[in-house]
């Protein structure tokens, strides 16, 4: 089905365009636009637009880089919420992956990556320098650090510490450990190594 | 994820109208739409603009109701193709199916959809009419059915077959059979019975 030309030009576009998405291949991307054609003409549109308004329209908040529809995103704007903890993420997918937990009633600070020398992407392509400022201005109490395990992630945390350490601020990261539910024998030996070192003290939540 | 709301209207938005495509969940909707956003905006809007105008531009071929971009489409306008043997199929896409074989240089009829009393769909609501019509007054000498083996795909041949029956044409169905390459015990026994009962004389293709 590959290099196959289709009996309309419209189709064949419309085709393409959709197998430029990650993981849509030319059939599904097919099978999609076929439905797509099935529909009344009102909703197209719809489709088509909100994907075009939200590409052109989106804002990024100003004070923690989080998508959003206004200057300040939803989380900075609620006064609910504790604005002297800071959970510093590589991206806004993270940002709903922690929001999800409903565990985290602090602020954000999105990054938009991590340093990645071989990506070409330094400290300076990263919104660290915001981040900082943040903490210098806002009476920010602790800085929870939630980057990926990765060698990038622990090069940029150590850059975010480094820059972090002459302000008064406590720096945290997350939890690593054997994920709940699994079992040790499956556990990697570097995650179950290190929670043996980062043991806790037990408490009876059932108490 | 099935009910979160994200801090963007203008994603949310974006992230529900993919998920009404088929097989299309939330999860890979906010991935799509995620994925779009890192696009430059010409591109998201190529994409977009690509499926509306699909649908608002598409025509379909006066003779033979394939989807088209013109008013008789590529394939009833190939003057290379064999006008005299027309294959009746279902849907567009089994137009595509047959196309990629390149088995068949005869034109095509595309019904859209079949007979199925149970759906509210009868002959009326298919382009039967035209199909006869053709027969009729285009000097056609085959008509070949390439319906789907259901109860209402018999159905829709038998209805056909009564209508062309006066007329004089020569009326052939794809043959059915054990797949090429499959094994004889894995097949159902409907089909390796048929396949039995429409045994074809054996030539050796390899001579």
């Amino acid at each position: 089905m590959n290099q196959q030309q289709f009996s309309s030009g419209l189709l064949e576009n419309a085709v393409q365009e959709f197998s430029k998405l990650p993981g849509i291949g030319r059939k599904t991307a097919l099978r999609l636009v076929l439905h797509l054609l099935r529909q009344p003409e009102n909703e197209v549109e719809m489709f088509g637009n909100s994907v075009i308004s939200l590409r052109r329209d989106i804002k990024y908040c100003k004070k923690c880089h989080n998508i959003s529809d206004t200057e300040t995103c939803l989380i900075c704007a609620n006064q609910a919420r504790d604005g002297e903890t800071i959970c510093v993420v590589e991206n806004i997918r993270d940002v709903m992956s922690i929001e999800n937990t409903q565990q985290f009633r602090g602020l954000y600070h999105v990054l938009g990556g991590i340093i990645s020398p071989m990506d070409g992407v330094g400290p300076s392509d990263l919104e660290i320098d915001s981040l900082i400022k943040r903490v210098q201005n806002d009476n920010v109490k602790e800085v929870i650090l939630a980057l990926s395990t990765t060698m990038e992630g622990d090069t940029t945390n150590f850059y975010i510490f480094r820059k972090l350490a002459p302000l008064e601020v406590k720096i945290t990261t997350i939890a690593r450990g054997v994920a709940i539910g699994d079992e040790l024998e499956y556990a990697d030996e570097i995650t179950l190594g290190r929670s043996i070192l980062n043991r806790v003290e037990f408490t009876n939540s059932f108490k």
